[in-house]
Formats: C-alpha cells, sequence, structure tokens
C-alpha cells in the first residue's frame, strides 16, 4: 500500500481557481437576516432579483405536451432514444421560423436541440482547444467566466475577481454597454444580446464591427440571443446571421426559457454553420460542425420528447400568438419598472429590448449598498451589479419577472425611497 | 489582415483522433442493402440491435407527469428553475429506496438528478484531471473511450482501434466477463455492472476484489449500474456500496432509462459520496462532492420538472410494481432468446441478470460474418461485438427489448440457421 501512497486519481485543479458562487447565496444571507429581523418587512417583501419567469407556460406547449405523454402510453407511439442533436420536426421549426423566415442562411442540421443554453456555452468549450485567447464583456453572466475556468482557459483570479488571461471588455453607457472589438488579438468571443445583466442590445453597426473583427482575426463569436425575443426596436438585429459574414465566425445560442416560460421545462438550441471552421495545433483549417455533432452524440442523449413536442407547440400558429403575448406581458412590467425608477431620479438602462432594467442610484454607492437600502427601506430584492463583474459595480439590475401587481407596487415603491 | 494570418480559434485537436463512429452507421448502411436486395426479407425483418426499450412508461408514471404538465399551466403551480442538482424530494426518494433501503450508507444530497447516465459518465471527467491512467474493460460501452478521448486522456488509436495509454482490462468467458483488477497502477477505473455489451453482473467477490485495489491504489472507480434492475440472482451486489470502503473509492451511476422505460423521457443520477476525495497537482487531498457540485450548478440547469414527476412517480407503490413488471418483461424476453440460441447450438452468456445476450456462434466466425449471416438468413438485426472493442470479435449481443412475440420468433428463427 506503501508503494503507492503518492498515488491517487487526479481531480481538475482548474476548478480550485474558482471563486466561491458568492453572488446569490449572500443575496439569500441577506435577505434571510432580514426577514428573521423584521417580520413585518418580511410580509412586505417582493423578488425582483433571479431572472426567471412567473407566469404559466403557453396552452399550446400543455396541449402538445399532454398529448406527448399520452403517446409514451401506448406501445405503437411510444417513443424511446431521438437523435441527440434532436427530432428533424424541431430542427426545421426552428430554422425555418427563427432564421429562414427572418432572411437568415440556416439549413435545418445546423441546429442542435439541447436542454439549456448555460449548458450549452459551457459544452461548446469540448470542441475548443487550450490555446484561445478569450474575450468576455464586463459585466458578464457569470456561466462565461466559470466554464472556462473549469477548462483550464484562465489564470488565478485577482482580488476584484477578475482572472488573468482572460480578456475583460468593459460596457459603460458611453458604448451602450455594448463593448467595441478589442485593439488587440483575441480568439473567442462571448456576447450577450439583449445582454443579462444589463438589458442593452446590439445594434446592427455594431454587430457588423464585431463579425468585422472575427473574421479579420479569424475568430469565433459566441452568440449568446437567450432574450432575442424581447428585441422589440425596429431595425434591431434578432441573431447574428442578419450580419454578413456571420456564418464564418459565429455561433449562436437560444432558449425557449424565456420566450416560452421554459425554465423548469428545459429546452434551448445552439447553431453551428458548417461553414464555420477552427484550426488544429498544426494550422490546418476544420469545420467544427463535425466535432460538435460527435460531442452532442457522444456526450447527450437527446432532450426529453415531450419537452420537445412541447417546444415545437410554441411555433404554431397558436403558440406564436401566446408566446408574444407572455413577452408584452413582462415586457409591460419593464416598462413600469421603468417609469418607476425614473420617476424615482434613478439612472436607468434596458428594460426596452430586454426583462432587466439596469440601473444606477442617484448619487454613488456601491452596489451591495444600495442592495441594502432597497432591501430595508423597500422590502424589494434587487441584484447587485458588481456580481456580474467589477464592470457592474455602483449599478443594480432589476427583473421584469413577476406579476403586474408586483411591478406597480416595485414602482410605487422606488419612488419612496429617499436617496 | 495578413498580420492574424496564422491566428485562428483553435479546435480541440484531441477530437481529430476518434475513429468515425462505425458501429451503428455501418449497421444501418448493411440493413439497408439488405432490404432493398430483399424486400421480403426486409417484411420480416426484426431489429435485435440497438439497446433500446419498446414498451409503453408505467402508468404510475403516465399520470404523474400529466398532473406535472398541469401544474405548468397555472400560475399558483408553476415550476421555473429547479435545483440544478435535482429536487429534494427525487433525491431523496432515490436515497432512500434505491440505497438506504438496502442497507448502503447515501445521504439525499449525495444524489445527483441528471437526464442521463450517457452525459454523466462523459460530464464526471469535467472534475478529473488531465493526467490519470484511466481503465476500461474490453469489451466496453464506447461512450467510456471516445470521452476520455476528447478530454485528452489517452494518444492515437491502433489499427484494432484501441488507444495509447488507456488500459484495456480483457473480458473473458473465464473470469466471467468481469476483468481482474490489473497488475500495474490505474488511477480511474470505468466497471459496467450489469454489463453492457457482455450481460454479466459482477459478483460480491469480484467487487470486492476492486474496492480493495481501489484502496490500495487510491484510485477511483466509476460504477455504472444502469442496468441494476436486471439484477435477478440472489447475492449479486445491486450496488458499489454495498461493498465496504467504496464511499471511499467510488461513484455510481444509475438510470431510470431501463427500469422505467425512460430512455425518451431522459432521467438518470449520479451518487457522489462527500468522503470520496482526489488529489491535487501539489498532492493535496480534496473531496470531489463540492466539485462535481459546483460543476453541475454552473454548467447544468437541472432535469425537467416535468421529467422529475415521472421518475418519482417510479418509487410509489404502484409505479415500482409496473416498474417491476416491464423488468420481468423484458428478462422473460431474455430467456425465450437464451432458450433458442441454446437449442440452436449457440455459446451463450449473460441474459440473465441484464437485458443482453452475448453470444458466440459455434464456430469460429468474425462479429460481422455472424451478423452477416444473421441478417441474410433469419432476417434479424444484431449488434457485432467487435463493435465494442477488439475483446468483442468473434461475439454479437441480442437485445431483449422488444416484443414477446418478436423474441419467439428470433429464438424459433436462429434455431433454422444452419451454422
Amino acid at each position: 500500500m506503501l508503494t503507492y501512497a503518492c498515488n491517487m486519481a487526479f481531480l481538475n485543479d482548474h476548478f480550485l481557481k474558482l471563486k466561491a458562487g458568492y453572488l446569490f447565496p449572500e443575496i439569500a444571507r441577506r435577505v434571510k437576516a432580514f426577514c428573521e429581523a423584521n417580520p413585518q418587512g418580511a410580509r412586505r417583501l417582493i423578488r425582483c432579483g433571479i431572472g426567471d419567469v412567473t407566469e404559466p407556460l403557453p396552452p399550446a406547449a400543455i396541449a402538445a405536451m399532454h398529448r406527448a405523454v399520452d403517446e409514451m402510453a401506448a406501445r405503437e407511439s411510444f417513443h424511446g432514444y431521438g437523435p441527440e442533436q434532436g427530432y428533424e420536426w424541431l430542427r426545421a421549426a426552428v430554422a425555418e421560423n427563427d432564421f429562414r423566415a427572418r432572411g437568415c442562411e440556416v439549413a435545418d442540421d445546423e441546429i442542435f436541440i439541447s436542454d439549456g443554453t448555460k449548458c450549452d456555452t459551457g459544452n461548446f468549450l469540448d470542441v475548443l482547444g487550450p490555446r484561445n485567447r478569450i474575450a468576455v464583456s464586463d459585466p458578464v453572466y457569470p456561466v462565461y467566466v466559470d466554464t472556462n475556468v473549469m477548462a483550464g482557459h484562465t489564470g488565478e483570479p485577482n482580488e476584484a475577481g477578475a482572472y488573468s488571461k482572460l480578456a475583460y471588455l468593459p460596457c459603460r453607457p458611453g458604448n451602450g454597454f455594448v463593448p467595441e472589438p478589442p485593439k488587440r488579438h483575441v480568439d473567442v468571443i462571448y456576447i450577450c444580446s439583449p445582454n443579462n445583466p444589463t438589458g442593452a442590445a446590439a445594434n446592427r453597426a455594431q454587430l457588423e464591427a464585431w463579425v468585422k473583427y472575427a473574421l479579420e482575426h479569424k475568430a469565433l463569436i459566441l452568440f449568446d440571443a437567450a432574450y432575442e425575443a424581447y428585441v422589440t426596436e425596429p431595425g434591431l438585429p434578432h441573431s447574428i446571421y442578419e450580419i454578413p459574414g456571420a456564418r464564418d465566425c459565429a455561433i449562436e445560442f437560444r432558449s425557449f426559457s424565456k420566450n416560452g416560460g421554459f425554465t423548469g421545462v428545459r429546452c434551448a438550441f445552439t447553431v453551428v454553420p458548417k461553414s464555420l471552421q477552427a484550426r488544429t495545433r498544426a494550422g490546418e483549417f476544420k469545420p467544427l460542425h463535425p466535432l460538435w455533432l460527435r460531442r452532442m452524440t457522444t456526450k447527450f442523449n437527446g432532450v426529453s420528447y415531450i419537452v420537445q413536442r412541447g417546444a415545437e407547440a410554441l411555433y404554431s400558429a397558436q403558440g406564436r400568438r401566446q408566446v408574444r403575448a407572455l413577452v408584452e406581458f413582462y415586457l409591460g412590467n419593464a416598462a413600469v419598472l421603468r417609469d418607476g425608477a425614473a420617476a424615482a431620479g434613478l439612472k436607468i438602462f434596458g428594460g426596452i429590448n430586454a426583462p432587466y432594467i439596469w440601473v444606477r442610484p442617484p448619487r454613488p454607492l456601491t452596489s451591495w449598498q444600495a442592495f441594502d437600502k432597497i432591501l430595508n427601506e423597500a422590502n424589494v430584492v434587487i441584484t447587485p451589479g458588481s456580481g456580474f463583474g467589477a464592470g457592474g459595480e455602483g449599478y443594480f439590475r432589476i427583473s421584469a419577472f413577476n406579476s403586474r401587481a408586483n411591478a406597480r407596487e416595485v414602482a410605487r415603491r422606488l419612488q419612496e425611497l429617499k436617496w
């Protein structure tokens, strides 16, 4: 036994670089402490923190899932293993409705159905090599950063939580919270538009600048459009593939979570154009599509048949109307919250093409100071912007996923606050 | 632009080592060619190839999923994001019924609910470092090998398809198709019991030998018990945790695919004991449980609420009876197929504690020769054993997932074959 005392299965050391999942546990801790100390405040507490939908599923999806469950109850209509990359009828509905109907060239077999955009953005790193220089925005959806840490693409974090080797691109009011392409070279860029947490949506010129950069640098854009349904201003792109050249430099992530309300049902998809290439260590160019197909068929077994039928129903005439109504309902909340926050003298961004409002208090406060003040005085839970990176410091995020009555009440309470 | 001509996002070169997914496409190609040339044979074709269930879901799961879909239709009972690692009620039902009721010490929070064992066996490599020496059986479920290739844990394959740096442990009639611990050191060992493809189930002495080896070598056992429900012989372990010491050296994968028939519904789970440790590069011992928890909360968003309610129902009194009946039905098919194959003079293994029968023709033939003969002369599709590795050459696998009528007909046709 002593012979082997120095041996033991190795763990992935990169995991040890990860900062503790600080944000939501810390919010929970402070909310709990507040509620214990203030039973009256606890009763009137309204949560606008986490970005989770609150309204029931569209009836078209409900009906389709009931039918699918019934199919599973009879031998003749039972479905076992499906194609790992998704059923053809769903891939076709997605490619046709979300892309070709908008003039974007996307083939059915470039659609990969999955159980979530969070999963896909992390899993896609499987097909990318370890030598890429990765760029993210600041503030940023933390999953992009943490999955790169796990994959060993970063060094250690500094005291502010920023990891070395990762390029952080600042988002400020001056650039509309959409980062400009950097001066130096990067290989992989995450762009989330409409953005979580800032609620900003990239315009055509901004996406064109990114596609130009990516083509010049032979870089790869990972375009996260999970909030695409909230794009309401005319002229704004709904897909990166509206930009010429994007098929040679971008993949796109989409989700049914925030349009069809599928956060608890779990369905999403990723578009990987067959024209997209990356290089081997030896410098040879190879398409990424076969690698992602191989990854999905080997490490995934497809999304539940019942769930895929539910997602398909969102593309029916009824389903589309119901999804539209759901999105408009949340955007209506966002408008109520924007108006309330503006009337309260807060500086507001987002909330027009996204279900998130990005807010700065009228006088400089840290994000956590603002959090505590709003919790204690308005009994409302928001998300501190600093939880999304150093670039979020001084801001906070209000989620529009709530009932209309709650949105109105939050708007009212914000106006009672004295800053 | 020229400045960057030598740059481009890097792909993961390890993917290029992968042999083409040869087995099932090649089966499909030969079956298609046969059917085109033999319309009459095509009409009487029976497929016993792929390991997919054929019978409808247990009524308890159907009823539970209908209820869950209805809950999603009303605001008061709607479920958005759930815990990434699974709902507490399902984790508790699993830990209690599958482990504590059998005398195995497993806590609720050591259960991680996922969408498939295939996914989990691959994803678990995320938390293991790149320096481990990996052992697999031969023949082997190809996913274990391919995911290690993708993760860079192997070298190139030789002509027979065996990858360098991977330790292949031979399964033969002499060891009951359960490999013995190797003489040399390995860090990570995959054990699949009951086995796909051989249908062999490890006995207590064999698992004790493996746990002893793992404890001595501080190695990690990845115990795949996806077919646990088929263990019928008394005295055989149902879980690695029936073996003292296993909590310090083993994780266990389980699935609802082959007991509740969830191959198209998608639900499984992995047990990660909190006592299990692995080492850092610096030689420090750390528990793996927090790393897997972090992996799951960061790269996964939980299994569909509807599906988890379906899985929970399999543990109800009715659900358990229905699952038992389903498993006994398939085991009944296996007995029919075993009897038929034995009467036909074939050498048979497995099929008693597993839904797979592992067969050798009465005279030496390659697996593909046997495949062609059975396809052409009996119009039955089986799986060539060589598709599972060099150790499977000369064997073929018959799946018992079928109707009883088909199982009887296959048994009859096997006896008509002249070898």
